[in-house]
Order: C-alpha cells, then sequence, then structure tokens
C-alpha cells in the first residue's frame, strides 16, 4: 500500500482528522457495523456454557476432580440449572435475532429443556465414539487418553451438542459452538450434518464435515478430509439443498481426500485413498487411490546447499 | 533418549549439579539467547491493538455492544488514540530492532498515523470480503454469521492490517500480527502478499498464502490450499525474489491444491481441483484435476473387526 | 434429531426430571465417568510447566525480558526447581495412573531429575533446528523471528520434551503436551516419534507423525504432511509395532503428502511433491509426483454469478 495520506501538523490534529474520515467511512459501509446490538449474542457466555456441557457429558474429567457417584445428583442438578439459565437468555436473543416475533422467552425455556433432556443420548453417542477411537487407534493407551486429549472426541462432543440445538431450530448458537471448536481443534463439523453412531475422527487437523452431509456409523475419517459442496457463484441460490454426499456404513477416508456434491455417495465399506479428489459416487467395497508417477534425479543440491533444483526446472516432467 | 546422566546425592546437589551444565550451556549456544532484550517486542500489547482494531473495523460486533451512530465519534476517537500509543511504541522498538537509527520515535509516529490513517481503505476491502463470502456460502446465513464467527474473515481482517504495516516497512509486527491469525484459524496468510478485491476464503484450516503471491479480485480459496515458493536448501540466496505463484481475477482452487513458483500463473476464470499439485502455469478458463483409479476388494474386514487388509498389501495395486 | 421430550409442567419438575434421567444414565455408560480422580493429572499445571521449560531452552525470548548472563544462574535456578516441584508431582500422579506401586515419589523425582538434566540436550538440537529453518526459509529475516513467531519451532520444542519423558516411561504427560502443541499449532508429532538433528517444517498445519516414525537428519516438511499408519478396524491388536514410515536424511516432503506403513521407507534426498499418497518405499534420491489432467472449459459462470456448472456435472471428465 503505497498510498500516502495527507496530514495535520499537530497530534491532536492528526487524530481528529483521521477519527473523521472514519467515522464518515462509517456511513459508507454501514452494512459491517452493528448499532443495534443491545440484543446481540454473548460469545463468551456460549463457550462457558459448552465447557459446563463437556463437564455434564464426562464428569469426573474436566471441572471439578474429586466427583462422587452418590453426591452426583446435586453436582449435576447445580450444573444443569446454571446451564439452564444462561443458555435460554441466550437462545432468547438468538431467536429474536432469527427474527421471532415477542414472547420468546417461554419458548425458549421449553427449547432448552429439551436441548437439556437430550443429554443422557448424547452420552450414550459419545460413549460409542470413545470406543470407535479405542478401536481404531493403536497408540491410543486408554479411554481416559481418549477423553482428555483427543481433538476429535472434542470436536464430536461439540458438533453431537449442536446438532440437537440445530434441530430445536435455534438460530447461530450451534455454528458459534462448533466454530469455537474448529478453532481449537481444526475440525469443522456444520451442526447440520447427520452423523451416525461410532465415528472416529484421528488427529483431524483441517477436517471439514458441511452442512448437508449424512454420515453413516462406524466411519473412519483422518486430518484434512474433505465433505463439501461443490463451488459456486450464486452461493445463496442453492441454499437449503443437499450440497455435501453421503458416507455409507464402515466407510474409512484417508488424510485429505476431498469428496464433493449433494448426490455423491461412498458406498458401504469403501476405501478412500489419501488426496484422493471425488466428484461422483464410489460402489461399495471399493478402493479410491490418485496415480503417483516418479523420476530418478541427480540429487547434488543436498551436499552443494544451492537451491534443489533452477526454480521452475525442478518438477518440468510432471503431467 | 537412552542416555542416564549421573547425579549428585542430594536433592539440592542435584539441582546445583543441573543448573551448572544448563547455563554453562547458556554459553554453547548464544544464538539462540535474548539478553539485550530490554528493546524487544510486547506480543501481548501488539495482539491487543489487533483486538481494538478489529473493533474500529467492525464497531458493535466486538468490543462494547451498545454502540449508537451518534456517539461513535468519542467512542472510535478515545479507541484509535489508545491504538495509537500502544502501536507507535512497539513500531519504535521494531524499527531499532530493524536496525534503525536513534529518534525512531518521530518517524514511528507517523508510521503509525499513516497505518490509522488508512483503516477507512481497509474497511471498504472488508466490506467486499464479507460480500464474496455471503455470494460464496449456501451455508451463510448473513453477514452477522460472517463477521462474527468465520475465520477466514478473521484472517483477511489481520492479512489486511498487517500488510499496511508491511508496506510502511514496519519490521516484524506485521509477521506477529498474522502468526496469532494463523494460530487461532489454521489460515497462513504472510503480510508481504498483494490480495485483490472480494476474497473468499472458505474454512480455510492449513490455507498457506507466500510472502510474494499475488491474488486477483473474486478470488476463492478453500481449506488446505497452499500458494508457496519452490523448496530450496540454500534459502537465503533467493530473499527477496518473486517465489509464490500469481492467481489471477475469478479463479477458484478446490481443498488441499498447492500450487508453487514465481513464475506461475493461474489464468483468470481457471478453476483448480482438489489435490492438485502445480508448478507451470495454467491457462485462462482451464480446469485441473489429478488423476484417480479404483479397485473392488473383498471387504471382509470390517465384519472380522481385523485390520483392514495385511498391513503393506492394502495399497498394492497404485502406482 | 426430531425426538420430542415429554415434560412435567413446573420449572423445578422439569430440571429435577432431567437431572434424574442424565444422572440413571451416568449408570449406564460409566466408562467415560471418572469417580475416583483424586490422583488425576492436571493439565494446566503441565502446559504451565511446558511454558516454563520454553524460558528455559530460550532465555530472554519469553518470560522475564531483561536477563542478563551474570544473573543467569540464579534465574535458571530457581526456575529450575519450581519445574522440578511442578512436574514431579504430576509424574508421581501420571505413574500411579499407569498402574505403578506405591513409593512411586522418589522414582518420580529420580525421572524429573533425568528429564531436566537433557535440557542442555535439547538446546543444542532446538538451536540446529533454528539453523534449519533460518536456511530453509527465504522469508525468514532472522533467528529472533523463528524463535518468536514460527509454529514449527515450537512444535518441535514441545516434541522434544515430551519425547525425553517418554523416553523415560513417563506415561501421558508427554502425550498432553504435544496434543497443547497441537492445538496452538496444528502440528501434531507423537512424542514416542524418533526425529533426527536440523528438522525444518515449515508452516506446519496438519502435520501429523505418527508414534513409531524414525526421521533422519536434515529433513523438510510441510504443512498437512502425513507421515501415518495404515488404518485397521482392530487398532489394539497391533500396538507396539513399527506402524509409521522411516524417513532418510535430506528428504524434502511438499505440502499434503501422506506416506504410510511401518515398512516404507523414503530414501536419502528424495523429494515428495505434493498430495503423493505412499504406501511403498521410495529410492533415494527420487521424485514423486501425482498426474495431473487439464480440460478447458467456457467460463461463462463466473459473468452470470450462477453455479459454476450444473452441480454434479462440473468435473465428470475426471478418472
Amino acid at each position: 500500500m503505497s498510498k500516502v495520506y495527507q496530514m495535520e501538523n499537530t497530534f491532536a490534529g492528526k487524530i481528529k482528522q483521521i477519527v473523521k474520515t472514519l467515522v464518515q467511512s462509517y456511513g459508507e459501509h454501514a452494512d459491517i457495523i452493528k448499532t443495534d446490538s443491545d440484543s446481540f449474542l454473548n460469545h463468551s457466555h456460549i463457550i462457558e456454557n459448552l465447557e459446563k456441557l463437556r463437564i455434564l457429558v464426562f464428569p469426573g474429567y474436566f471441572g471439578k476432580k474429586h466427583v462422587s457417584r452418590e453426591m452426583m445428583e446435586y453436582y449435576a442438578g447445580d450444573l444443569l440449572e446454571e446451564v439452564h439459565y444462561s443458555l435460554s437468555a441466550q437462545i432468547v436473543r438468538a431467536m429474536e435475532y432469527g427474527g421471532a416475533a415477542r414472547d420468546t422467552a417461554a419458548l425458549a425455556e421449553e427449547k432448552t429443556f429439551q436441548f437439556l433432556a437430550a443429554l443422557p443420548e448424547v452420552r450414550a453417542r459419545l460413549a460409542e465414539d470413545v470406543q470407535a477411537a479405542f478401536d481404531g487407534d493403536p497408540a491410543a493407551s486408554g479411554q481416559d487418553e481418549i477423553i482428555t486429549s483427543y481433538p476429535g472426541i472434542y470436536a464430536i462432543l461439540v458438533y453431537r451438542l449442536a446438532h440437537v440445538l440445530h434441530g430445536l431450530a435455534v438460530p447461530l448458537i450451534p455454528r458459534i459452538m462448533t466454530e469455537h471448536a474448529h478453532s481449537v481443534t481444526g475440525i469443522d463439523i456444520h451442526p447440520g450434518a447427520a452423523v451416525g453412531r461410532y465415528f472416529f475422527i484421528d488427529h483431524g487437523t483441517g477436517i471439514v464435515i458441511g452442512e448437508t452431509t449424512v454420515i453413516g456409523n462406524h466411519v473412519k475419517i483422518y486430518q484434512g478430509v474433505t465433505l463439501g459442496g461443490l463451488s459456486t457463484r450464486g452461493g445463496q441460490a442453492i441454499r437449503g439443498t443437499k450440497r455435501h454426499p453421503t458416507i455409507e456404513n464402515n466407510v474409512t477416508i484417508y488424510s485429505g481426500a476431498s469428496i464433493f456434491g449433494g448426490a455423491t455417495i461412498i458406498g458401504e465399506g469403501a476405501v478412500i485413498g489419501s488426496s484422493a479428489f471425488i466428484t461422483k459416487s464410489v460402489p461399495a467395497n471399493c478402493k479410491v487411490s490418485i496415480k503417483n508417477q516418479e523420476q530418478q534425479y541427480k540429487g547434488a543440491s543436498e551436499t552443494t546447499g544451492a537451491p534443489e533444483a533452477p526454480l521452475g526446472e525442478f518438477w518440468d516432467w510432471v503431467i
């Protein structure tokens, strides 16, 4: 940016001049300003609730350590009430944001109860997901390591919670939750995706699972896998259609494979190799791989410390 | 590390022995110690400024929530002065670090003013980037979701701010800013890159955009894309040359594609498929894809719970 | 989740009903509860120790800024004692968790001393790694930028520390350390991997280096690279075997390449191109690339703003 701005002479004069131009610019791009944001969501509160929900799903692993089975009712009851109080307030705001009429408070309270009532089911799913990680990863020393250290389990937990809220038609909050997990783990699962039982994500950084993806049971996905929608320049025109693939039971997808399209079905038991780029259906029990090619070279560069090859010539043999 | 260290007998004796060896080692690799670091940069201050700058670009979305249009001048003025005060102090340190002579204070102050004067232009660019995300992503519910939740927008914001400082020849600080965004989002854009208007990054984890990359308008880039330089073992010899590709207008690059080299030009309207590995120019309106291959297999492994195939044989058909 | 839960009528009644069902579910999936967790690890303490260890490896760059060479003994001694006190307590818990009999305190203390005694060697390795980054990256302005801003250096530092603890048979803690680095940098190096000298990770997001990987000297790895184990559905059966590849000296691996299998050896000086999917050994001084294919297209979509192509037809030519 080589433009040079002409300035006033005094310090105060300069500051005032910049403030004036900036405030003026607030009139020009008013669509990226939020001036009526009294009712806007509090991201920190939403994330605090997420941490409390994690305690409720995995008691003793997070939060208070010395949890006894006998006192569990008091501990869980207290936490649950806290979450209800805080989350229902955020749901009111989200619903008003989403265009809901007045008297959203009662409906938000009801949605929060429906959400909390689903926690035992979420626990049942997570117990299976932990089992799938143990069965699928020879490096796993045990369930404790998986629950406390595996980013994939955290991403799946947040997704399963957010998916319940998404099913209750709560706006924005589910997506804020999964984006938090995305930031922490590098795993981006849209709350709208439908993910089956015994789901295993290994390592996970870079995984993207789109809004209308459907995933069966016992599916295993490695880092860098994309289950995405084909690119479009008129995005809003196809909002709501099924744009992301369907992955059937027992499929394994290796690192960095990308699968696109709402009509694309990966058949039961298929194995997709690393880096595959798939836009059409794959039959059951089929393996897909990319093609590689090799070439010998002198390899002198390592000893000279020079660039590995004259830049631009190094990969000239590649088609 | 199977080496076993011989130890003194007493607790204090052991600690003293380790301290002695460690302090001795400080003499041996003195190049990774910083003893004159009074003038060293304060990363926390730089990141705090980044958060304040985000408020100035998107008022009401971050920071104080109940922002009114009438009071904007006071709010923005106060924030701007804070940023000026703190940032110019860091710029002084960065310039002294970069080898500048005395009397850097006045120059640093001037650079800070030039930087802040560019904020309205940064806002104009970001408004376009938000629009590009809305047009490009069918899952986007609206601009609020994009501004508050899309990691790509945060990475582009930080890049556009850092790029202004980079253009003003401020050392180190621009890179600290973009590395912070990298850590939060997984998106690594070098402040030196030149990025055009209506830039859309979807999901974004794993994206790398190198120092001398040039990107046109309406370009769309998915997670895991690399715009990089060819590897070299004598890196410092080619410092400053154009090592990263040029991406022309309206190009779309799918997840995990890697494009290398300073002479590589991706022509207008080209579409690069996932996982493509490109080291030569691609003509306009051209699609590039990798080749896949398929093979049926028995698929018995899923039922037995055994490894999916005898290890090492599973992909023997792959060339 | 379309299931609707039948509810009590009063607020308290609803909360009590949910608590009852949830506590009941704690009996059903008791394997994902930790009720005896008095002896469980404290993640925050482990991460605080990591930050103190970073100061001890790179004094003056992190922690207290005005470090003088003369006072180094006091500063390092104080920090070392703090780390010893806190870390040995965590090691006691980890060993008890790992099934160790009583009287673990003395053994944990000894392991902590052995670990701290290795710090000068870790420093020597890191000084080489910083040098490799400087030689390998034309964009690096100097060692200060590398030490303070390069995520690869942080990931390697944490790995080298965790690898020492792993060699001392300390359970869980090494993995918690590398998972922390994974969360911050997107780089996932298992503490069990054996990594040689002058190791350079550029950018790094999405890198996975598995438990039994062996890496030689002067190896260079870019973002998104996987050094992994072939997938298995009976994971625990092959626990402890060599499942991850061996990378010999002077190998360069470009972004997004995936290399699998314990018998796979990448020969000295080989260069692996982006997105390659490798399950067999590669000879020395060999380059491997995937195959690309191109097709012209009308490119009209960009002007109409319509989807780039009728969805599902866009990549029909790709095999």
